[in-house]
């Protein structure tokens, strides 16, 4: 059955959105029509400035909407010399969970996949040159996913960041703390003892 | 760390939506500001709109932003005779997906609690009364969920419907199609136990 034409736009709209199918969309639909109309303008209001105010930080490409976003506006972060390089705005906020990362970012807002038209340039690889010539950049940190493609992406990008005088690294893969060996794959398992440390 | 402010706001209004963590509201906030800003200002309008419009059905208060819901406004589907009183506009759904039921709804949003202070009148019982003296109601059907609340509920509609020249029954409960016995809980068995139906 077709409910009125309001109600069923907001649940085909709320569908859209990541991760909801019809049910969740119908149930978030009808509670914020009978109990939180407030919240669902609140939610109009904040989609409807995002959409149209967020841009991209002109530094590192993170999500602002301001021209600088608060980690490049900060001198002690950019005067660290470090930029990390990742594959999208969430990857930052993993980082800075942790709060032990003080350098600077460059988003990549993706990974190289020629396949979908996705080449150096999508990535702003020019404005990441611009700030290994012009800025003072001591060392690069590649940490795209450990995936084919972020591998190919960090490749690339280190063979670009070579031409500079500037130290590249690779963060770590291995087995992660609190796992248990006998679950993780293989694969894992080789870069982790490729990549053992000696114990002094 | 904090984003930026109207990225933060936007993650922390997509929270309020039932079921949405912290990481599916970061989750929905990056898919939309990434790739799909013209969806989000599509559910911008959409929320927008029909948190202001929607408002309930005079005859059955289900939600629509008309006067009367199709159901009600269907001659068809109120000239039935029959009313199925609900607990909520998602009930009407789930038996308008069966389409076996052609007669016309009634919507409680919600049942008798008064320790919430939701009595009678919150119910929209009067209305309710008024159909029964006023159009030609031959049955009611209490379709209440089966929860102490909703049996409460339907036990006090039917003593109220009792005055008025109407057969009221309440659905039946029972074991589940395609439901095994050994897995159903003891309570729906004595109810599918005491509503058995002698086979002819």
């Amino acid at each position: 059955m077709k409910f009125s034409p309001l109600v069923d736009e907001l649940i085909q709209s709320l569908r859209a959105l990541p991760g909801v199918g019809p049910k969740s969309a119908q149930r978030m639909a009808f509670q914020l029509l009978e109990r939180e109309r407030k919240v669902g303008l609140k939610l109009a209001d904040s989609l409807q400035k995002a959409m149209s105010e967020v841009g991209h930080c002109q530094s590192c490409r993170t999500f602002t909407e301001q021209d600088l976003c608060p980690i490049c506006s900060s001198h002690r972060r950019v005067n660290s010399g470090i930029i990390c390089v990742v594959e999208t705005p969430a990857d930052v906020l993993a980082i800075e969970a942790g709060g032990h990362f003080n350098g600077r970012y460059f988003v990549l807002l993706g990974h190289l996949s020629p396949l979908d038209g996705v080449g150096p340039e999508e990535l702003g690889l020019a404005l990441l040159e611009r700030h290994l010539t012009s800025d003072d950049v001591s060392e690069l940190i590649l940490a795209t996913n450990p995936t084919v493609e972020g591998d190919a992406t960090a490749h690339f990008i280190a063979d670009m960041a070579r031409r500079h005088n500037v130290v590249i690294s690779r963060i770590a893969h291995g087995v992660p703390v609190g796992g248990e060996l006998e679950y993780v794959d293989s694969t894992t398992l080789a870069l982790s003892f490729n990549g053992r440390i000696p114990l002094l």
